[in-house]
């Protein structure tokens, strides 16, 4: 399919990713199908432009791509495989853009099954948060064969700023978000640990964010998630549950694998402590706001949070 | 003092960062003194162009600021105030910067003593690595009074990038340098265990590199050390035994307050680990070449390392 051509492209998942892509690939000036279980969404999808099916089936039937936006493994099965799953009515040589992180040999699992019903599968899992999704600039971390990543192209090109290909295999690309979610889930449980031991030592938090980010103490996630902190806001821009399960597959690889993870481990027991205390659909930087309730530092707080 | 007079400015310990910096102080037109335990170490600052002094005392008794960038605060203790320290023989108003990372409660209460002498007290550990320390472009995390900070002036101008002013007592500046620490040491094992998984889930760590560096999963610590591992060169840029040193201060400090601080003290026992296995003294990039030990999985090496 060449540039400039239009596609029927569906979207299943419709959350604030999902909804962003779908806008994004709207923008491009192709046909979007989409499905959510929550009406709110699909009626967002609605006023978009997009066409809402009555099952992801429906909205995949006529569609040559179909990405699949979902939490994790068990919901991506279900849409690609269970009642009105969409493998089966998916046409020979059409692709599923896989979005969600998943352990890899899951990954490579869900591509033999679609294969089995000659349906391309392309595991792509993504980084870049809601406002990137709008606008057509997420990062892919993709694998899979060359027919797959060329039967992806016009959805890719209309919802990625990147897409690094990283091999023609399912399961590459999932363990590189893997890599990246234990590196990314330990990072912000050290910024939180790291800011109210700040607090602790009784020094201005807004000044240790700025000393930091411009020493080798930074992280990405410290100097996008600290701010959080300082404005006192922990409306999820994305969850504490997000890392419990990102977290979760990684020592469930490790265990599987023998392999050991002691600073991930770490960081998996902080924020499930943090989901425990309530917290866990409650924006990631919360263990901060944990800690800080145990140890009886004051941070700041949002008045209407 | 201002800008573009010659000062006597004498430096105690002159390992990499302390010849560094007194090669910086001489290049903007002061006289150095120095002193080191290590023959190797005065034979440098004299081909440098320093004189070399037979005592911290010596070396300091005429200056009117004393750098001491020694390893901790034990040393920086003796050299204070052991046989042959400086605060006795310093005269009134002048400032001693001192650079070792340390408690805060140790700088607060060497800065005191100090005190009791005349003697001024900058409370200023410093970031940036050899290289800097020799151009000139160190940065420092400083804190004391105005009167400290003056009186230091001309060294720090000709020693430092950036500096810090971070309130108007000794400690602060050690506070900071601590929370500083423990991020850079939690990444750095971070790094370690999510190169090392990366190898072991089968991946193209060079790949890795690139595409986390260019991710949320980065930090200036695994952009910075994980090239070493990707060499197999393991060579002392900076010591597994440095992190040892900084987060015990940061577990002492943490159980005195009764402050919790599950992910420092899991990359603080990765770097016990790698000590114990005799990796001390190599690069603090080597718990990356432990867990390859440990698990079996081959990662670059170097043929003459």
């Amino acid at each position: 399919m060449s540039a400039g051509t239009t596609s029927t492209i569906a979207i299943i998942g419709l959350g604030s990713m999902g909804l962003g892509m779908a806008q994004s690939v709207l923008r491009a000036g192709h046909v979007v199908r989409g499905y959510d279980v929550t009406p709110a969404a699909t009626a967002a999808l609605a006023t978009a432009g997009g066409v809402v099916g009555s099952s992801p089936a429906d909205a995949a039937m006529s569609a040559s791509i179909v990405a699949v936006v979902v939490v994790n493994s068990a919901q991506t099965e279900t849409v690609l495989f269970g009642p009105a799953g969409i493998v089966p009515v998916m046409q020979s040589g059409s692709v599923i853009i896989s979005c969600a992180t998943m352990a890899p040999a899951v990954a490579r699992a869900l591509a033999a099954r679609c294969a089995e019903s000659g349906v391309l599968y392309l595991d792509a899992p993504m980084s870049g948060g809601a406002a990137r999704a709008g606008s057509g600039e997420l990062t892919f971390m993709a694998s899979g064969t060359p027919e797959a990543f060329a039967a992806a192209r016009p959805a890719l090109d209309a919802m990625a700023g990147k897409v690094y290909e990283l091999g023609d295999e399912a399961g590459i690309g999932a363990s590189f978000k893997i890599v990246n979610q234990l590196l990314a889930g330990v990072h912000i449980a050290a910024a939180c640990e790291a800011i109210t031991f700040a607090r602790k030592l009784g020094l201005d938090i807004a000044k240790v964010y700025e000393v930091i980010t411009a020493s080798a103490g930074n992280s990405w996630m410290f100097e996008n998630r600290v701010p959080h902190i300082l404005e006192g806001d922990y409306a999820p821009k994305s969850a504490v549950n997000i890392f419990t399960k990102d977290l979760g597959i990684v020592s469930d690889i490790g265990r599987a694998e023998t392999f050991p993870l002691p600073i991930a481990a770490s960081a998996l027991q902080l924020f499930l402590m943090t989901a425990a205390a309530g917290m866990g659909r409650d924006d990631d930087a919360s263990p901060a706001r944990l800690i800080a309730q145990i140890t009886g530092i004051d941070l700041p707080m949002r008045k209407d949070a």
